[in-house]
């Protein structure tokens, strides 16, 4: 193992750019994190105490990054707006990217990375779909395929956040994609996981409600869903997807097979505490999907580096996140059209159920 | 509290039929099982040796039981075929009527109950879903009306049995109305008790898969299905079924509410042993639904044998029974098509989803 | 099967004597309760409504309800001090005898009763240790016995009842033989049960506290207690009772052997429902002994009942009541003294450990 | 927050030493692991590979590198015999120090290093008691000290391996101290932490058994043994440790109050995984003290660096480390002995039980 560590540089730090940020300037030994960008004062000032200290070099203009010398990777956690454009960028500016999901709302946007990437084959491109490097969904995972449940026939899955009060979630609707593209996203991607890339949308059908928030309804979203979707392989994909949830966050997943069945997270739990008092027996469970997920992002950002540094196989395939995104705006279009949508074998629009 | 026990007698000597009279036989203190009828001499030969020692008459045939002097009541637990047939017997012979769900597996059989019972308003006439009697779904009902959960909205609910390898249940989905009328009926009970009787359907969509048994697409069923129900007062419920869990049965529950969520059985336990050895922690769960239920058939018995000798309201209205039904088909046809299918606000059919 | 019913009389219609009583008239189909006697008015009143209606013949007098005719069993539900008592009356009147536990606070008078029973060999007298009978502990028992753990060595079992604010048992203490005696019985009988009725305590320890009631010193009680028996086979059982859990009963067992480990109620719940809400996720557990074990004392008055009807051997031995008082008062003495208590292989006090 | 690094040295590369070097070099940013040593070949091998490409220097002789220009701090993982000596040569040589538990397994022996310690105010030593730095039993803490428990009244606690096949243990045991010295140790911290470092014990006594390795006796040591403490304080403390479980780690804390009870890991897991099939519900639990406790060293590593750093107070007191020793060494005795010990309220023994 050689001692050269991957230099990368951060393009955003917000929410999501302090922590991969931070990731890799702390929790991945063989990378080194010499630059970050954001065209946020705020988040500027925040570096200059967080990450110029330890050699961080910081820029507003995520262009002037890209030409820092030395540079060989970007995470691109910047809003989801700019995802694809930054991430195209950095690659064509010859850097490995990991580019945090979705690569965009657009099926056609996205596609976009997927080119540009397949141009440039020496480089590492991947989006983070941070439940493929937690240890429970890689247990599940490789437990199936070790056969303890037969053949995968039904998935149930769910990304549920906890309410937040101040109703952020509303304005932020407006970019998102909806909730099947910005939460479900996550279930679909596992669904891809556990029965294979290549599977075949057969039919999908959603419904949703504002129990909580009907502001939504402006950007056709909702706060509650729920999404079926049929493969041509005699497989069921179904989701849930909520923002009103009131203990914690709550990400399921169930998958049936043939023999047995394997589940992630069907009993949350923050850790090993329980409190016992008049109330009975009480756990705390996650507050978000950071909470749930940290020890996720810290792998990615490991995994990332030593696939770039040795050369090997990113842990997960660009063109699985495209499919996601397909089937993620179909369900939420199906959301709000109230109409099931039909798909051929090959992937085309049909008007017709096809038995 | 009189002494005076209620004479009932119980049509039907199957697996269900044998439980509910030896439920009413042993288990039902105000109850005096007085009568059974089977057209079928090995149910009677069990009778003879397990009913008719304790006084109990037994019958060939079902008609000449009703005649039978002193009988008060019927529990009707013959094939789902004859349970209308043989409800409507009894209340018109002026007996108060526990009839095995479902009432038949066609609604408009289902109403002629319904109205069958109208016309005697003196007699109790129930239909017994079961779960309404479970001190776990009681509780969970009585917590969401003391607002433990604010308002509910969405839920989540399964019936899945344990594969029987013998694949009697292929035979059996010839006159099961399907796997959404014969084993999901429970969970739309549950829905239309939880989020009120007169709930009214906007669509209804489904998907299914056989992943086990073929053969089943022969009774247009399936061995797996999940089915999506969306309500005009903006509720949602979402039903899994299954034929092929590998551990035991497992009947689920989430009722998720604005301000918390309510769980039933997310923990599968038969009891409360936990065996620690190498192969981890493991428990076990029930095998049937009766393992799971059992108590609840023993209250469902207590009940309404106390609602018939002091007069009391019965604790679920019939009505809900036939609208179960309703659901039920519907779910099952859009199974089969494979079209979503809409209802306007009176319960109609509708060609157009309604937004 | 005969038809006869066992024809029995409850003695003490107190807290227990009432739930005995109503398990052998409604619950215990093979018995016929017959008699009931107790030298409380208002026990005798409420048996006025609940048990004379249904030909439940009342006494004052115990000696009196003996005398009855065709009585062929007697249910000892009375004041621990008159178990004794009770019990070798009705042997000596030639009845079966079922009788709630302890036989006595003291070892001698535990001896009398079999002593009186060994007389009588065509009578049924049992103690009702009521864990026996209950499904998980049998079901773990029967793992044990399949060679789930491999050989037994290790038990950790306690009897922690919720804290009554009401200080009860207080009062309660002065005759209940402390905290071992009265509570860790059961616990003690779990590991005569599980090592074996045979098995020869080597050594007892045993300290306490009084965390919330100080009165209990009083009466050599205390409210919370560890106790340690050694046995000479090698095998080692720790207890733990107290008088003040939070949440409700904690009654937990574990069996460790040499090859895993069996547990019953280390997830202690009432049933299966979990509320989420912003306080985690919580479910509330039994709240007394008999919310736990209700079903346990009705499979012990069907048992005892077959047993006397079929001839059968009884489910458990007599002897292992007396042995059970004989470590609860050890217990109970090195509580007290503070000393470390010896025996040798005979069962003699030693003053000296034995290595 | 200054970007100087803390320059650290790790003495010992075994088991434990390789886990702290790593730590040390990859988790915890703000320090610099500059220096290791180890008088074993083929531990100063292995670090050729992961240690010497990243910058450590590498020292056959401990005294050797405590020479080395620059070095600020020591983590001594070295086999225990060792602990003390090396501590106090490198408190000696001004160099902060973390310990690895125990000091020694001679109560003496480890007050030495308290001793030399206390004349060098300015450095910091600590003894890592990893589970003080475990997120769940921090949780628990605080949960105690915001009252969720009224006053902490029992604590249970067990450290159980798995089972080791090879009996390495066997061996170890010469040098260990004993199985409460080497295990339980870690549950004797917990109580000092939770009851408080001044608690006075009032009262030992133990025992234990060779279920599964007789061979241990040569060494007065036990595969199981249970302990109990008595503290003048009106508290209890009960232990179990064993060598054979066969699930894997099981280290089970409860707190039990006047109020409530808080747990830690009644209910192990491994990650958020079950398996359904048909042995039934499934999950696995940690392997190793270290499967569960590693973020807990993590944490340890950063926080004494930090303290260090900042000049900010040790998380956990020296003196409780001693204390544990002496509560450890003296559950031995009780043990090896069989004969309860009793310590008057200065700490000294005395003959006679103090009521």
């Amino acid at each position: 193992m050689s001692a050269h560590r991957m230099k990368i540089g951060c393009a955003g730090l917000g929410r999501m750019g302090k922590r991969h940020a931070l990731n890799f300037l702390e929790r991945t030994p063989r990378a080194e994190l010499v630059a970050a960008s954001s065209p946020d004062p705020a988040e500027l000032e925040w570096a200059k105490t967080h990450l110029e200290p330890f050699g961080v070099q910081l820029y507003q203009n995520y262009d002037d990054m890209l030409k820092q010398e030395g540079l060989e990777a970007v995470v691109v956690a910047s809003a989801t707006a700019v995802h694809a454009e930054q991430a195209i960028k950095a690659i064509n500016a010859d850097k490995h990217v990991l580019c945090e999901k979705p690569l965009s709302t657009r099926v056609e946007v996205s596609q976009s990375v997927v080119e540009a990437a397949s141009k440039k084959p020496h480089l590492k491109v991947m989006c983070g779909f941070s439940r493929r490097f937690d240890k429970s969904y890689r247990d599940a995972y490789n437990k199936m395929l070790d056969g303890a449940i037969g053949s995968p026939s039904v998935m149930r899955s769910q990304t549920c956040d906890k309410l937040d009060p101040s109703g952020f979630f509303v304005a932020y609707a407006e970019f998102s994609g909806g909730i099947f593209v910005d939460c479900s996203i996550h279930d679909i991607d596992l669904a891809l996981w556990f029965f294979g890339a290549g599977s075949k949308v057969k039919s999908v059908s959603a419904v949703g409600i504002t129990a909580v928030e009907p502001d939504l309804r402006k950007h056709n979203d909702r706060d509650n869903a729920v999404g079926l979707v049929e493969f041509y392989e005699g497989r069921i994909a179904y989701f849930y997807a909520s923002r009103m949830m009131a203990a914690g966050q709550e990400d399921t997943t169930e998958i049936i097979g043939t023999k047995g069945k394997v589940t992630v997270n069907t009993q949350p739990a923050m850790n090993h505490v329980h409190v016992f008092d008049d109330s009975g027996v009480r756990r705390e469970i996650p507050q978000t999907y950071y909470d749930r997920f940290e020890y996720a992002f810290v792998t990615e950002a490991n995994e990332f580096t030593a696939s770039v540094l040795d050369g090997t196989a990113l842990p997960l395939d660009l063109g699985a996140a495209v499919q996601a995104v397909r089937i993620g705006a179909a369900l939420q279009e199906a959301l709000v059209s109230g109409k099931k949508i039909f798909f051929d074998e090959r992937g085309e629009r049909t008007e017709v159920a096809r038995l």
